[in-house]
C-alpha cells in the first residue's frame, strides 16, 4: 500500500514533468501525452525489453496508465499554474527516482544478472525516461549534463545491492536505499553540490 | 490477398516519406535506404519489442522487406519525379496508417491486454515509423506538433476495440476501422480540420 | 582466445569513440561513460532485443562491461592526448566493425532468419551503436553521410552469407569475412574512395 502511494507520487512527477516539456516546445495534446507517458515509462520498458520481461510491465499495470493520463491532462489544464507546485513535483520527482532505481536494481536481482548489471538496471529504469523525453524532443539529454541525479540513483543502487547480501527483508532494502538517493539529491541541490567538471575555464570560454 | 495489397500500398508509402525525408537531409544511398526501413517498420518493431514478438514480424516477412528496398531504390532513382505523385502517395499513407491501426490493435487482443493498451499498440504500430524517422533526422517528430494524423488513428483502433466486443468477424472489424481512419483523415486534410491549439495567438508570437 | 583479443580492441576503439563524442558536447563524467556504453553495446543490444535473446549479451559478459568502462575512464584522463593514439583507435575501430560484422551475421543465422536479414543484422550490429550515440548527442548519424563505413560492413556481410553456402568451418568465414570488412575500409578511406553521391553540385550548393 505505501509503496503503491509512493509509486503514483513518482510516476505523476514524471509524467508533469514530461507533459512541461512537451508544452514549451508547442507539441498538441498528442505529443503531449505521448511525451508525459515516456518520461514515466521509458525507463522501465528499456528495462524490461532488454532483460525480457514481455509484455513490458506497465502493459499490465493500468492504474499506471490512468495516472500518466490524468496527470498530463491536469498538467495542460493548469499549464500556467504549474509554476506554483514546483516545488511540490521536484519532491515528487526525487521520491520517483528513488522508487524506481530500486525497484530496477531489484527485477535485476530477480533475473539473477550480476550486481553491476544491476545497479545499472535501477539507473536506467530512474533516469531513461528522461534521456527518451530529451530526444524525441531534439534536446541533449539533461541528465548527462547535470550529473547529481544520475549520481543519487548509482549510489542509492550500489547501496541497495550491497544491503542485499545481508538482509533478506525487501521493505528494509527499499527504504534505506531510497533514503540514499533523496537525501543526495537534496543535499546536493541544497548546497549546489556537483561533481568536478571534466572542462576547466579556458575550454568552458572556447565552447562558448 | 485484399490486405496484402493494401499492406504493400501502405509499406510503398511509409518507406517513399522515409526515403523523401532522408533525401531532404542530404543523406548517401544507405542513410537513405535505413530510413525507408525505420519509417516502414518502426512502428511494428516497437509493438512486436515490447510485447515479445520475436524475432519481430518484418524478420519473417521477406515481401515486406523487398517492398521496402524497392520502393527506396525507386524514391532515389526518380527523386525529381516524385512530386507528381504526391496525391498518391498521400492515398497510400493514408491507406497504410489505416491497415497498421488495425493491425496493432488485433496484435494487442491476441496477446491478451487491456483494450486501453490495444488503442495504444495500434496507434503506436501506425505513427512510430514516423517519430524514429524524425528523431534519425534530428527532428521534433512531426506527428506530436499536428495531431489530426494521430487522432486519426486513436479513433480507428477505438472504433475496432468497441466492435470486437459485438462482432467476431475480423474483416468487417478490419474494413469498419480503417474507413474511420481514413475517413477522418482525408476530412480533415481537405477542411482543414485540427484540434482546437493548446496555444493561444499571444504565446504563439513568443515562440516566433 | 584470438577472437576475444580481438572483440577487446573493438570494444575498446567504440567505447572510447563514444567517450570522445561525449566529451565534444561537454557532458559530464555520467554522461561520458553512458555515450561510450551505448556506443560499444547499442548494435548488439538492438539486435538482441529484436530477435529476442534476453536478457541481451552484454548483460551476461562482464568483460565487456570492464572494458567499456575502463576505456571510458581512461579517454577522460587522456582525453588531451588521446590525439596521439588516433591512428591506433583508427585501426581498432575497423577490427571492431569487422568482428562486430561477422558476430551480428552468425546470430542471424544461428536464429535461422532469412540471408538478407542475417546480413542486416551484421550491419546493424556494427553501425547502430554509432546512430545510437549520435541520436543521443542530438547530431545526424555520420554513418547516414559517408557511407563507406556501412558498405564495408554489408559487402563484408554479403561475404559471410555466400561463403557459409559452401564452408563449415566458421574460423575460416570469420576471417576472410573480417578481411573484406577491414580492407574495404582501408582502402576507402587510403584513397579516399567513396559512393557517387546521390546529389549534384548544383543540389549541394543550394542547400549550403
Amino acid at each position: 500500500m505505501f509503496f503503491q502511494f509512493i509509486d503514483i507520487l513518482g510516476t505523476i512527477a514524471f509524467a508533469i514533468s514530461g507533459a512541461l516539456v512537451a508544452m514549451n516546445k508547442r507539441m498538441d495534446p498528442f505529443g503531449v501525452l505521448i511525451i508525459a507517458f515516456v518520461t514515466a515509462a521509458g525507463g522501465g520498458t528499456l528495462r524490461d525489453v532488454m532483460i525480457g520481461i514481455e509484455p513490458v510491465s506497465w502493459m499490465k499495470n493500468m492504474t499506471f496508465v490512468y495516472v500518466v493520463m490524468s496527470s498530463a491532462f491536469f498538467a495542460v489544464l493548469f499549464r500556467k499554474r504549474i509554476n506554483y507546485l514546483r516545488k511540490s513535483l521536484f519532491l515528487f520527482d526525487t521520491i520517483g527516482i528513488a522508487l524506481y532505481t530500486v525497484v530496477g536494481v531489484e527485477t535485476g536481482i530477480i533475473a539473477g544478472l550480476h550486481p553491476l548489471i544491476c545497479i545499472a538496471l535501477g539507473t536506467m529504469t530512474a533516469c531513461f525516461g528522461g534521456v527518451l523525453r530529451d530526444m524525441l524532443c531534439n534536446e541533449i539529454p539533461v541528465v548527462f549534463r547535470k550529473e547529481i541525479y544520475a549520481t543519487a540513483c548509482i549510489l542509492g543502487a550500489i547501496t541497495y545491492v550491497v544491503l542485499s547480501f545481508f538482509y533478506e527483508d525487501k521493505s528494509i532494502l527499499y527504504v534505506i536505499s531510497g533514503l540514499v538517493v533523496i537525501t543526495i539529491r537534496l543535499v546536493a541541490v541544497r548546497f549546489q553540490i556537483s561533481l568536478p567538471t571534466l572542462y576547466n575555464e579556458e575550454e568552458g570560454k572556447d565552447a562558448l
